[in-house]
């Protein structure tokens, strides 16, 4: 391989919550290429490097500037929030690589929403869990109710990424009716905002509760699983199942 | 609140995987408790603490000897690998913490093998999925067994967490069994060994191959989703549908 690109996980947004292998790619790189926000989350520190950036939704022409910019021959880093793995931009990134055989890909992992939203709310994903988006931009709606009714019948804990943007109101709405066919309107579950960022904050309320929530792009939903309980404002899933309800 | 215990993620060992709260958490703290296999990696670094343990299995008594240590004054920390909230002990913690209601818990969220095996294998979760556990020690197999059928139906791409130990010879040929019932043979998977430390290993087979393959205790298991390829050695999932798979 003649050049490599870092596709770094940049967690929530707080440096603090970036892992030291992270932090590094970073700062041995010459170009950070990412979508605006992010990068305003990471100029302070990296203000000797050239930041470049295309506007939402162009995440193809995001992915292949990078490759051309390793092509030049610059040290070049991709940043995602949260992990790059998990609704990022790595599996694009090696898609379009099939076309730039001479770049290596090296993925460095963050924490995820599912993480550090889990870790403010307590311990709601203590056993097995799901994560889904509720965006159907690349994704027809009924693949995405088909998962809702799987992880409500596989009585995991689930976790809801997307669950709301401006041109999709109501889609919590739609899948907590999908999970209220199969769940007691009772579950607890647990809404996250603005996570290491400015203005969080986190929630408890029931499943019935949670259809009528307002949330935005910012927004983590988890919804408990059969032995989850809210316990002193903390969402808390047990380890495992007592013998007897086998 | 008088005291505050942190539970901390560390990660799958290596201190660059570790986030800088992470870090700060246990610099600061008097007392750290955890499993000795983890202790025995931070141990170069925090020389100067007091480092307890128990033997394994005996989570409840660590958990309490956390909470003895923070009534006596001291900042305590509590590492678990991974993510503390995922298969690890913060679950337990809120428990045991019912009985000290003067004492304060925080999370601390690590990487979890979910991301940092994906990272490794390419991007095999860059869709919606599924974590689950094969170990049986505390959750029925009959459970596990409808979680997986319930993974395949809603076609989630799926990480098995705990696929084998001395006990539980066995166990990830009778998960394949059950995936095999709804899955293509051919579906691609991979596998990922010791995360993280000495001696990583990664590897690409199929669904049919995976049911035959010797795995063990450090050993994460990856099924991709019907859209998974196993591209240059990688393990990619697409980021959605074709429209036209609607």
């Amino acid at each position: 391989m003649e050049n490599r690109i870092y596709i770094v996980g940049m967690g929530p947004g707080r440096e603090e919550m970036m892992t030291r292998e992270a932090l590094a790619a970073l700062e041995q790189s010459d170009v950070i290429v990412g979508y605006t926000v992010y990068l305003d989350l990471l100029s302070g520190r990296f203000k000797g490097k050239e930041l470049l950036s295309t506007p939402m939704r162009q995440e193809e022409k995001r992915c292949r500037m990078c490759f051309e910019e390793a092509k030049k021959g610059k040290k070049t880093a991709l940043v995602c929030s949260g992990d790059a793995g998990i609704y990022g931009m790595a599996s694009l990134m090696y898609e379009i690589g099939k076309e730039y055989p001479q770049t290596e890909l090296v993925v460095i992992p963050g924490i995820t929403a599912a993480s550090s939203g889990a870790a403010l709310l307590g311990a709601p994903l203590n056993h097995d869990f799901c994560v889904i988006s509720l965006s159907d931009l690349l994704t027809p709606w009924e693949r995405i109710a088909r998962r809702l009714k799987a992880a409500a019948e596989g009585d995991f804990a689930i976790v809801l990424y997307n669950p709301s943007s401006r041109k999709r109101k109501g889609y919590l709405a739609r899948a907590c009716d999908i999970l209220l066919s199969a769940l007691e309107p009772g579950r607890p579950c647990g809404i996250v905002e603005n996570i290491g960022r400015e203005g969080t904050k986190t929630g408890i309320c029931t499943l019935q509760e949670l259809r009528d929530r307002e949330v935005n792009m910012f927004t983590t939903v988890f919804i408990g699983n059969s032995t989850t309980e809210a316990i002193g404002g903390k969402l808390i899933t047990k380890r495992g199942y007592p013998a007897e309800q086998a």
